[in-house]
């Protein structure tokens, strides 16, 4: 970038001194060259941010060259006369394949490749069946029973779009099936040997398919699953972050005074709207997976939608996060000797509510059932019942009519008596309040977490306590890199 | 229904009369004839279902009718002699683009027709560099130039599609783009004529894309900034009818008896949930919109974005909104009689909130400035202000160690104090200072639809009342019903 500028400023001399003494001429000549370098600058810019989303995720990388192998694999079909011969000149068919079903996620290839190949197969015997009546009824007939076919039938299956679960599961198929339909149905009109085109197109495309499935499973898979996995536990610790981290912030606000730390707390303190806006990627992301074979620790019918069920009860949660934040933000502050007084209890709801949420999170990726997930339940529930009973301690309020006989107490009394007003607790009886409310929500996660660990049988983990340590220790390091490049990506993609 | 289970009588009543007296084999009939009307009954009702969805929205039937007929239309380029000539007997091209390129709003025909022809044209001209350039090399480097440029530039084209802005508007471009490149430059290869294929393929497509744009523009086009448009107002509503619908049904409980309505307003009370879910809808409509030409009352470059800032902002009230709801049903329950003393403006802040989304409502509806819309926003800003005093002119808080002298007081003075714990009025301090939060939330709603207004140039409402008047109420009824289709739709979109 200091090149760049350095660039700018050589061009900008250049053109002051250039402008000084000469024509209008050279001027616009001037402001050409100026155009030109502004529009170089721009087009450096957006390669390097470009450059840079590749180098964040270099999986994205990966999948380009992927795509450029399979592209070239099946090119050799042209070159080499027996491949060529051998698909009747049709390896046109394998190459358009290959562009269209190659997706980035394995689930997503495997989805488009059994949509093409069944919606294709279906297609050409419909067809056919459409075509031997079409040519038993005379020439007369025959475009009519077809076009009306046709008609009839595309337009079937582009309702069929519309019904929630063929979308969900066949929507690229139906597409296939109409295009299919349409184009064997009416080449039938034209060309003789129609059974040699369909049966061309049938195996082009079983080329392009399994050349892309080979590619696509053996260089560096991208499994949807594994994707959706790591988005929802990062997205846990994401939430467990941002609650902490906001409760503290508001607490030992008067206490923390390093600068230093702010962009990066200022950025766990947003994490939970990544929560908040995840859900469509999720959505792809769980009915892509239910497509892919079993892969890592995941079985073929690993439950994925429980994953959605977790990811909605985290939204709950955050969309309560969202509202604390809004109330610390409020006009409404509270004095900090009452803040203090009730800092230490908020501060140990905070941060058991986080814990939970962490080893949730550590025992999806473990994919063990964590025997710490109890305790850590009933302690949050301890300091939010703790919470709860501070509230109750708090001094009655007393109705304003007696106020005027408070005038008369001695001194003694009025010195023991402080009275704070409504106004001045309304802000931390709020946070109070909506934490208790969190903690509820908290608990409705590990519920959905509890039934993914039972459905998706996860094992129950080592009673070793120091080995369970040091597994969560490897884990995350590791895995935190990794999230963030896989969120960036989710993000854009 | 009342008929199928008639019919499921019938047979079981059969099945259990052979199965009296009979052997295995009949009872093993019984079992397929059992299993085929189960099966049929399946099929009824999921045919039934598609059904109900295609009458909730007729313009899905009148969408399949016209993905039909744009494809009869094509298919006569196969049966009519001049045109099938003209194109060279590539008349499948046009067949293909159709199905491809025709989708249910004009914003997303119309980002496909230019994609397409685009990417083609583009990749069209670069494999004939790139073929006049390895037919320089002679015969041995032609496959290997050829590859190589495949390879290079297929990754980098799929690179492309990882970028942000370019994914936004040209995803489909690039990979039509890498589709032509391949065909076009691995088929110089081995077809002589390849002038002849690339201007077919191009004409080809002109002519499908030309169709769909007809088709699509001119038969009940579905426009996708009308549907964001809708999408947004009809959202609107819905946060206005779950904020005033939870305060009342929590301040009014006791009163509201009839169990008659309650169905309908647990149905108003849950449209909040819409807000925060149909982010995903709302940011694929935005971005094909902007594809768009003028219609109706919107001008080719409405501010389309600025709908999801306002939806955004509703977002961020909605799950104020979804905390309030979660207070609401918490254990921490307050008494009947604070709750009373706090209803009426608990209820009016509510109430002007809701007439004042309402309000926004019907000026985007409108597409004028309301006048009333200062007057709303000074009311719901004094109705909070009313209910900040209220608070503050509570009791004052008494610690307890004064406690044990109030014990000391005469028998007056007990009388005319009422003390009340801190624990029995969580709840409505909790939803006061969250209502005051939603104040603020909904100001900034106002705020973005006054941008909206000022971006796209919104006229002066009439001045005169009682014709303003009649244009909310006409237009309301009608409206309500089609954003209600339109939400049904995208929901299942």
């Amino acid at each position: 970038m200091a090149q760049n500028k350095e660039v700018v400023k050589r061009v900008e001399w250049r053109i002051n001194n250039v402008g000084d003494g000469s024509s209008e001429i050279s001027g616009h000549g001037c402001y050409m060259w100026e155009m030109t370098t502004r529009l170089a600058m721009k087009l450096y810019i957006f390669v390097k941010k470009a450059w840079e989303i590749g180098v964040n995720d270099p999986r994205k990388f990966i999948h380009c060259l992927k795509v450029g192998i399979a592209l070239t694999a099946v090119s050799l079909f042209y070159y080499m006369k027996p491949l060529y011969d051998g698909v009747g000149g049709n390896a046109m068919w394998a190459v358009m394949t290959v562009v269209v079903v190659f997706e980035h996620t394995a689930g997503a290839t495997i989805y488009k490749t059994i949509n093409r190949i069944c919606g294709t197969s279906l297609a050409g015997f419909l067809a056919f069946g459409v075509h031997w009546v079409a040519s038993k009824a005379g020439d007369e007939f025959e475009p009519v029973i077809v076009g009306v076919s046709i008609f009839l039938l595309a337009s079937a299956a582009t309702f069929s779009r519309f019904i929630p679960t063929i979308k969900a599961r066949f929507d690229y198929g139906a597409m296939i099936f109409i295009l299919t339909f349409s184009v064997i149905s009416i080449s039938g009109y034209r060309i003789e040997k129609l059974m040699d085109m369909a049966q061309q197109r049938i195996s082009t495309i079983l080329i392009g398919t399994c050349l892309c499935i080979i590619v696509s499973l053996t260089i560096c898979p991208i499994w949807a699953g594994q994707e959706l996995h790591v988005l929802v536990t990062g997205n846990l610790d994401k939430l467990a972050n941002s609650l902490q981290g906001c409760v503290a912030q508001y607490f030992n606000h008067s206490e923390s005074s390093a600068e230093v730390n702010n962009e990066e707390s200022n950025k766990k303190l947003i994490g939970y709207k990544c929560v908040l806006s995840s859900k469509a990627t999720e959505d792809v992301m769980a009915n892509l997976a239910r497509w892919e074979p079993a892969h890592g620790r995941f079985n073929f019918r690993h439950p994925w939608k429980q994953y959605l069920k977790i990811a909605a009860s985290m939204r709950s949660c955050a969309s309560c996060i969202d509202a604390l934040i809004g109330c610390i933000n409020s006009e409404n502050k509270a004095p900090d000797h009452i803040k203090k007084n009730m800092s230490n209890i908020s501060l140990k709801v905070g941060a058991n509510c986080a814990s939970l949420i962490r080893e949730l999170a550590i025992t999806m990726k473990n994919m063990t059932k964590s025997s710490k997930v109890d305790i850590l339940v009933m302690e949050m529930n301890n300091s939010a019942q703790e919470l709860q009973d501070l509230l109750k301690s708090y001094p009655s309020l007393v109705n304003p009519s007696s106020s005027p006989n408070n005038a008369q107490d001695t001194e003694t009394e009025v010195a023991s008596k402080i009275e704070i007003s409504l106004m001045e607790i309304i802000q931390v009886v709020t946070i109070a309040s909506l934490l208790i409310e969190i903690v509820a929500r908290v608990k409705c996660i590990g519920k959905c977490v509890e039934e993914l660990s039972d459905l998706a049988k996860f094992q129950p983990a080592m009673c070793d306590k120091s080995k369970h340590h040091t597994v969560d220790n490897k884990i995350n390091p590791d895995q935190d890199k990794d999230e963030e490049a896989i969120n960036n990506k989710l993000q854009i993609v």
